[in-house]
């Protein structure tokens, strides 16, 4: 971890605030809470013209430094606000605010004796800082949720994007004003060596959520006691059992792959089974060769679509195929390159995956419903899918109406997560007079 | 963190096998999870002279550190398997057995689509490390949770009880490997240096749970990137609110400070509003006294106590008063004193609680069902109770049939912990072939 980073007095401040704001929240309800997104929505509305006018800067800021070679485009290209990027902002605060309220809902309920009753019940976390990178429609969303959730969130955003992050949380914070709710529940902060030392401050935050690159997120894991959710990587794996109906099988590897190759719910590994190697493998070279996928094969694979040795893209696959190197199996390429292999088993697939993937989604194509069975129990990750494509795990697509992240953790959320990952649970005990002692209940565990 | 600790190869084979037991468990069902738990039992069984005779060695060792001074007595004590304990010990293995299996629970299932429905299934979260004191059936009772939840499961215990530990281990091995079960589900680890080793192994290791003193779980979570689950501190507090009933505040604050002091969830600190001090505080102190409890009193209390500036037990409540400092306030006593204070409404008592305990289980005492309302909504502890003793915060009261420990963490999971805690889950989807391009659900969120 290196030498420990000291906050400065002004962060543990923000800190400070966010925990007297996390408090308080526990006063308000769920129509104070929609209220406050409601106004939220009209602050963010009515300064429209203010808000695209930062956004310029940065986005003018932006063109030069893409034109120095100093940002990549893509980047500077995640920065617009305009336009439908502006309704589709607004229309998140909206979204979030319909759905329903978390906070409150029981979980678990028992009866431990007579007039003594144990309630298991919804509660927010509490601060959560969230460090997110281009995106400025980001801070828009992750405030909408920490508000309906009823957490504290510390934004740090990314610094390309620093004039419009400005005004959307000051607007944010103008609504919260007007609506009476804490307004600290929404803070940004934005002093150099902010990310440090926000990380530092393991007794104010309670979780931190990295929203971008890789880097960010290994760099936020490696330098915190705060518990993080996220994932670092995507490499998803489809499949293609000896049972597989090969429509399906190419159906959902093209979708998978291709579909939208930069998100980490993308497949970047394709196994299909000995058996069905011959028939299959020209089937899904052709169709992936049709939507522009570069084929990296191994050995078995590479001998089944090139019997003759060559890479030639002028065979009747129509595919570019190459021979895949040990590094392949590991890469998560997020583009239109995929790795191709040839397994003996479905035991041979699951250990690939489980060895190789970084246990985000992995899909089968099988009609043998126990070999379903098997691949779903055995895959040791926080999607596993039967003939549908790696591509549906979303928060969106799941129903979640928000989503926060996906986590490729393996405690409190695990895949995407909605709304109820910023959640925890309190236990209420409702007694009348009831002490241990009357009750005649030995201590155990612990005691 | 100071440097960076490097685990050795012999250490780093441990979270290997530990992660291969965790993956072969995957394929085991509940009936051979039961099988397992019961040819553990049968070891154990089978080798009490054994374990008795090591268990003599390690309390002779103890005995002779007692006695020059270099282990304290109740350190001894704990390392005790003889007599009822080990039937107890045997006992747990069974208790663990009876619990349903929580591993496959559904807690959501949504259809997405026609054919295509999603389910989220609870799984074991893989590999957990567990460091722990003295107490070796700790080990016992920790094993047979791990291959209940079908988590591989590392155990270091303390080195007081280290003959102890390796004869309750190898019986538990024997047993897994006579019911054909994956052995390195119980590993034991001995060797020197070995738990900032086992801190370090962040790739093979899920979750860590220090069961222990407060210096070691305070230890454990400072130096180590693994989440931890666990607490460090057991500052409770019980407020007697204005509308109290007398009987039952005597009642709940005398059983939560004197039943059992040493526990986590025993008060430490007593609140009484300022409407009803002057009545109740004699009451209070006169219960405390008798079950020989010191108090601490703040200037308000003690003005209302020795009005005349003594602190004479002669006096008519026969206790013990002295004069609080600051520190009282924030000291887990885990003994036979308490720190007494008035405070002057529901507000202050809630502020009080909120700044100084520890979030663990706090108490009021009341018949004003909007005050405890209140004060169960705001005090931000995992537990919260309206007319009961915070003696009853414990995974066995609370009907868990097991406890893994108390959290005062905000993700995860909080208070008291059950099997259910050592669980997370997957999402499971089953499609006909599915694609996200057919379905023509356009990309949010992270897209």
């Amino acid at each position: 971890m290196g030498s420990p980073v000291v906050a400065s007095e002004e962060m543990v401040a923000v800190g400070v605030r966010a925990r007297a704001a996390a408090l308080a929240m526990a006063r308000v309800g769920g129509l104070a809470k929609d209220a406050a997104l409601t106004a939220v929505h009209a602050a963010l509305a009515s300064a429209k013209a203010d808000i695209l006018a930062a956004n310029g800067r940065d986005k003018a800021a932006a063109a030069a430094r893409v034109a120095d070679g100093g940002l990549p485009a893509a980047t500077a290209k995640r920065l617009e606000l305009g336009g439908a990027k502006f309704d589709a902002l607004l229309q998140g605060v909206t979204s979030v605010r319909a759905l329903p309220d978390p906070v409150g809902t029981v979980s678990r309920a028992t009866r431990l004796d007579d007039g003594l009753d144990l309630y298991r019940v919804a509660t927010p976390i509490g601060v959560i800082a969230v460090v997110f990178e281009a995106r400025p429609e980001a801070a828009v969303q992750i405030a909408a949720l920490a508000i309906k959730s009823a957490n504290a969130v510390i934004l740090k955003g990314g610094k390309e994007a620093e004039a419009s992050n400005a005004i959307l949380v000051q607007c944010i914070r103008k609504g919260l004003a007007a609506a009476d709710f804490p307004v600290d529940a929404v803070q940004l902060v934005a002093t150099r060596g902010e990310v440090a030392q926000l990380l530092s401050l393991n007794t104010h935050i309670d979780l931190v959520i990295p929203r971008g690159s890789n880097a960010l997120v290994k760099y936020i894991t490696e330098n915190t006691k705060i518990p993080v959710m996220g994932h670092a990587d995507g490499l998803c794996a489809v499949y293609v059992d000896a049972a597989a109906d090969m429509d399906k099988a190419v159906a959902i590897v093209v979708d998978a792959k291709a579909q939208y190759p930069a998100v980490c719910n993308a497949a970047e590994t394709v196994l299909v089974h000995a058996d069905v190697a011959p028939t299959a493998l020209p089937r899904l070279a052709a169709g992936l060769a049709a939507a522009g996928v570069e084929l990296r094969a191994d050995d078995r694979a590479y001998a089944v679509l090139r019997p003759d040795g060559s890479d030639d893209a002028s065979s009747a696959d129509g595919a570019c195929v190459v021979r895949a190197c040990a590094d392949d199996w590991d890469t998560e390429f997020l583009e239109l390159t995929v790795a191709l292999g040839v397994v003996e088993s479905l035991d041979a697939a699951v250990d690939h995956i489980n060895a190789h993937g970084s246990h985000h989604t992995d899909a089968i194509v099988t009609e043998d419903s126990a070999a379903a069975g098997a691949f779903l129990a055995r895959v040791d990750s926080a999607g596993v899918f039967h003939n549908a494509s790696t591509r549906f795990a979303d928060g969106f697509r799941y129903g979640f109406g928000a989503e926060v992240g996906v986590s490729t953790h393996r405690t409190h959320a695990r895949g995407p997560v909605g709304l109820e990952g910023l959640l925890i649970y309190k236990y209420r005990l409702y007694g009348q007079g009831h002490t241990v002692a009357a009750l005649f209940i030995l201590g155990t565990g612990a005691e």
